[in-house]
């Protein structure tokens, strides 16, 4: 079936065929009211399990809006999990930070806290909305999990034994980025890649001596340039797919 | 000499030994009333050919600041020769392409319009502002050229014989990233690297001829993740440094 919406919906409800679901009222304003659809327009909707559907609008009134399902457009893709672990920055260039992450198809992220983070609360939320957003917006089949902040030590501490961290580190002490990768074996671990990065000013001595020590952590310089947090967090999740997606 | 300030600043004066000089009106007031240094603090600047200079603040009155310089803190570096050439976006997407493009390394941007770009105008001025601001703050010692806006086809055909072209292809057709950089040298060619990114819905199949059909295009694909202007262009020119980095 051809894609006849460029409108994309995230939703909670289960999608099957014949199914009929009832927006949410923010849903239905920015159906009814911002993209000005009307019944009988198509609409595109995913959530996450079921792969993506080709829909209809059965009714739309001030109250509310009313979604008929014709049928499977794609299945839902397993996905790679791929975590970003980024030290907050500030609210723009957080958000930013998230739709780039969600884009570039990272399964979960990681606010933390490190000694020189500036920000210490993340609205969630927003967070999560924003991700949201991006994943609509970007064709993606499902939305990140954006997790509530936690403190850098307490997050390394909690990581599964078979994770694998690459750690963007600004010093110029570990080796380039396509060196690391090149003997890395994509398959050999059984838990999430994770990718963390700094706040401005990066990791502190004592941070930097706990995350080179870390077990599942190995270093990678991104280059000669001094990057900020989300363009670092953007190069780096751009660099680990080109290298995922390669033979 | 170690750096002794994180204020830094672009000018457009020689800078040398011994010398003095006159901050621009909105160069004083960011000086004097945003960063709020007075006279004895340290700043540090460059203008893109006379390296970095460590300098000190000699006056600081309502009508300016003037400052000393007291030695080099780093020599002008050569620059590889890289281009961004963007098909413009919005305003906010445009400031950030600008920004990260600035802070990867590029030497020049030019925004472009095709069939599908929404954006006919850019402020050049603006965006060069804001490039300049990125180059302050990522530790660069130069400032990318912003180009006033092309038409792609004179873009295209006004590029020198010595050019090398990566065009990110979001339909597909082209071979990954990596494969291609793995074949291309990072040397037998004169002129510049120019990374060539679409506009949101991408380039028509009128232009996608014309593009792929220019001996100095090479296509590249980003992955399977369908990636915003902006995003491409970032991830783009970091998996290409990385590239550029490598042994």
């Amino acid at each position: 079936m051809v894609r006849k919406s460029s409108v994309r919906l995230f939703v909670n409800e289960t999608l099957a065929e014949g199914a009929s679901l009832e927006l949410t009222r923010d849903a239905a304003h920015y159906v009814s009211n911002v993209m000005r659809l009307g019944v009988g327009d198509p609409i595109v909707l995913f959530n996450g399990r079921d792969g993506e559907w080709q829909g209809t609008i059965r009714r739309a009134t001030r109250k509310g809006c009313t979604v008929g399902l014709l049928g499977s457009l794609r299945s839902q893709p397993v996905e790679l999990d791929v975590w970003i672990a980024a030290a907050l920055v500030k609210r723009a260039r957080m958000d930013f930070l998230v739709e780039k992450a969600t884009e570039l198809g990272v399964t979960r992220i990681v606010p933390v806290t490190t000694r020189r983070t500036v920000v210490s609360r993340a609205n969630v939320n927003r967070l999560t909305l924003r991700a949201t957003e991006a994943a609509e917006q970007c064709g993606r089949l499902s939305v990140p999990e954006v997790m509530e902040v936690q403190e850098l030590e307490l997050f390394l501490a909690s990581l599964d034994a078979g994770s694998q961290v690459l750690w963007c580190d600004e010093s110029g002490d570990s080796p380039a980025v396509n060196a690391v990768l090149a003997r890395l074996s994509k398959t050999d671990h059984s838990g999430p890649w994770i990718l963390l990065t700094g706040p401005e000013g990066g990791f502190d001595q004592s941070e930097r001596k706990l995350i080179g020590g870390h077990a599942k952590v190995t270093g990678i310089d991104l280059g000669r340039h001094v990057l900020r947090s989300e363009t670092a967090a953007t190069v780096a999740l751009g660099i680990f797919q080109a290298w995922m997606a390669g033979s």
